[in-house]
């Protein structure tokens, strides 16, 4: 696909290649999100991070992705209290609110409304997130870290072994890792769920269809073994029809130290999408396990910054100009980024 | 009057020459607003965007429009639940407050509150709408795509036919925009209305002494004939006593591809202040529409930008040097913007 | 201490001489402040400004500070709607917002939250107010008042006199204030409150322990005799158990032009941390005092600003860096700051 100018709504727009070329692009941008230089490649442009529904990591994210380009940011939370409820169309709004930057993200509650505000939009609108739907720059955030993780391992994506536990039913990451793993070939994938929270038949089928070996199964321990990556989940309580039908499921399917020991590789990569549950009947990924060096989910949470700038990058075309607009960091810093 | 250092809080402060100065400066702000050249003649000032009500395009207007002359923003959404409460009086926020930027947008939902804080405040205030009072910047960006769309026609305000049609009575817009055309000549306004939400009494005579020709109807397709312009507005539901009070006027007075055939001459520019309500039992000006060549709704947010642009400059009395302070844009905007 | 990527939880992290070192580099602050010159030193970096409850004036007042040394600020307000709902831990929170950003200043209604937040964050965290605990910034600018207002009437902090009035007993400025002037020499305190808001007692005998005088009272009229400084405060209504309780002391300690007058020496000094609550019933200092040269409540409010720029740059380490990062400011000021 042409990045210039594009909107980012869906994984399934992608090719291999151009997964592969938001990690490079990802790559360069190190320098910059660890403080070690300035680019000032933005300065000017204006993001407009329209979200109608609270996300504060992803909200931040996204805008301190655009200032570390050197760019402004425009927000808004919550705009149902707004002229929505007057009756305006996201025809309209979209309209209007592109008027005002030179890109946008936008979250908002409801499946498809994102596409739906990008087809007004004068500006290209990424969608950071549409309710079930989908949520690009999470599943290129994940297997970018896939990648970077098992590449210190002397690992690929392709040939690797996953295991995916939780909520597989309800977790929109775990559906859009899986889209983007199909461009892959020859993955193992576990899938670790109860039998009511299993991964959706279609997507199941699409893996197997694509050439990868996937099994499920609801025995945690069994499941755990021989992967090179394992993938948590929270049960996704929101989605539920009541709480107390997600509290039969919660704390079921636990990673903790223990039997991280017993059941898994010593060099599997833990990930988890955050946030992870940590009250006592949950806990899907206990604390005793945060100073393990294979514990990605922080980093997991830092690519979210790489990605999301190189998108910026790739839509506004100023991944070769970057360098051009650079300057040293003129405060002190620890060196504590990228730790 | 001199703009440098002062607070804009009516459109009454204006004579014609000031109004027709904020033109001029907003015309030479068109590349910066469409993205051809960035300015950073603010750069290091910082703007107080400071809403004690939500609107968000208001709100996201100013700041970027301060944001495209090279500004901060800081801002602040619903203040309701702050200091005010604990028996803050609007002359210690507003002396606190200017003490934190250069320059202050407030919206507050008392009539007269804007001036109050204007009166201790260190530094200039633009008046973001106060209640159902004022809206100083709406009126001239209303005024601003008038002038444009009719120069398009070979038109000019003096002389124009313009209809206003809907909720005279509680139309902010409207008020504050007849206000304006009172220092023009020879206008031909004509007031379609019902009869109960007609234009306030005072403000017909003051047109009428202005020397301009107006005619009140309660007729909607005697009244789109020979117009110029055709100014739209929503049913202002929330200065209603009761929702169903407002229904009862909802949807009975709605433009549509059909009857602007019918009735309005061809080259008739529609405009509306936005929000417009299109729910089906409103739906006031009909998204059929939407891809006509005088539908005016979209520029004439867009000119929002450039006004409020124009206002800043002058107060801040940059409009000289912003040339000095500009260069080249350096990233891809596929020259979406004024379109 | 070494300020150098260091947090800011408390005052009692401080020695004299780090309080007097952010004093001097808050006074090279004020051209910047004050809107003479502009510095870009903190050109490209980031402020997290993570509030989870509101407190405009505080927030503002930081992200302001950021910005007039050059840099950019994200900030969230009410994290409570958002992950922490989910079950996530402080340590989580703090591990990925720390990814989003060079510093932090964190408020959050929970004694100890702050400190919690900081050991988990990887950048340094400024303390914004947690509770009814710390807020070391604004005892820091109380204290700066103080000593730049003593000073124009040729007084220094130590030996002097001031006055605390009100809610000693759940006023966390005048707590905060007092741990600060325990190391200064031969202070005089009196401190005036209703029996049952006295300050606490080991607060009193720390005071005392550290060589000053302190004498205590329910006698307005008595107290406000020979002070060099009157600082007065807001019943704390949200300290209460209910309001009724709170309602019982709002209003018997009062300042107005009379009192003042009649029982405080010429040139003392007025200050209040604000909010001030001027409704009817409270009006602990009153609005005919507001032209008073001596009242340096606002005074006290723009102080803020400069000792919260001087943390940042002692923070970041730029505080020998930002003359050479300065340039002309470009816009029309009227001169109005700092008056």
């Amino acid at each position: 696909m042409d990045f210039r100018g594009a909107h980012i709504l869906t994984v399934n727009q992608f090719q291999r290649d151009d997964v592969e070329l938001v990690f490079q692009v990802a790559d360069t941008m190190e320098p910059y999100a660890h403080r070690l230089r300035v680019t000032k490649a933005l300065d000017g442009a204006i993001l407009g991070n329209i979200f109608f529904e609270p996300s504060t990591r992803t909200r931040v994210s996204f805008g301190c992705a655009f200032n570390l380009l050197g760019g402004q940011v425009r927000e808004t939370t919550g705009m149902e209290s707004s002229s929505i409820t007057k009756g305006e169309s996201l025809y309209d709004t979209a309209r209007v609110i592109s008027g005002y930057s030179d890109v946008i993200v936008m979250r908002h509650p409801a499946p498809g409304s994102v596409a739906e505000f990008a087809r007004a939009s004068r500006v290209p609108v990424i969608n950071g997130g549409d309710g079930a739907n989908e949520h690009p720059s999470q599943a290129l955030l994940d297997l970018y870290t896939i990648k970077k993780e098992l590449q210190a391992n002397g690992l690929t994506i392709d040939g690797m072994r996953i295991a995916m536990v939780g909520d597989l039913k309800h977790g929109r990451t775990v559906h859009s890792l899986s889209q983007l793993l199909k461009m892959y070939q020859k993955i193992h994938l576990r899938l670790i769920s109860p039998q009511e929270l299993r991964m959706p038949a279609n997507i199941v089928s699409d893996l197997k269809a694509a050439g990868h070996e996937v099994t499920e199964t609801d025995d945690m321990e069994a499941g755990l073994q021989e992967n090179d990556t394992v993938y948590l989940t929270r049960i996704q309580e929101e989605r539920f029809d009541s709480k107390l039908k997600a509290d039969i499921y919660r704390g079921r399917f636990r990673l903790n130290q223990a039997i991280y020991t017993r059941h898994c590789q010593p060099n599997t990569v833990i990930m988890h999408p955050l946030p992870r549950d940590s009250r006592a009947e949950a806990n899907e990924l206990d604390a005793d396990l945060d100073q393990h060096p294979n514990l990605a989910i922080f980093r997991q949470a830092d690519n979210g910054v790489l990605i999301r700038m190189a998108l910026f990058a790739l839509i506004l075309d100023i991944s070769d100009k970057i360098k051009d607009s650079t300057k040293e960091l003129g405060w002190y810093t620890g060196g504590r980024f990228g730790t």
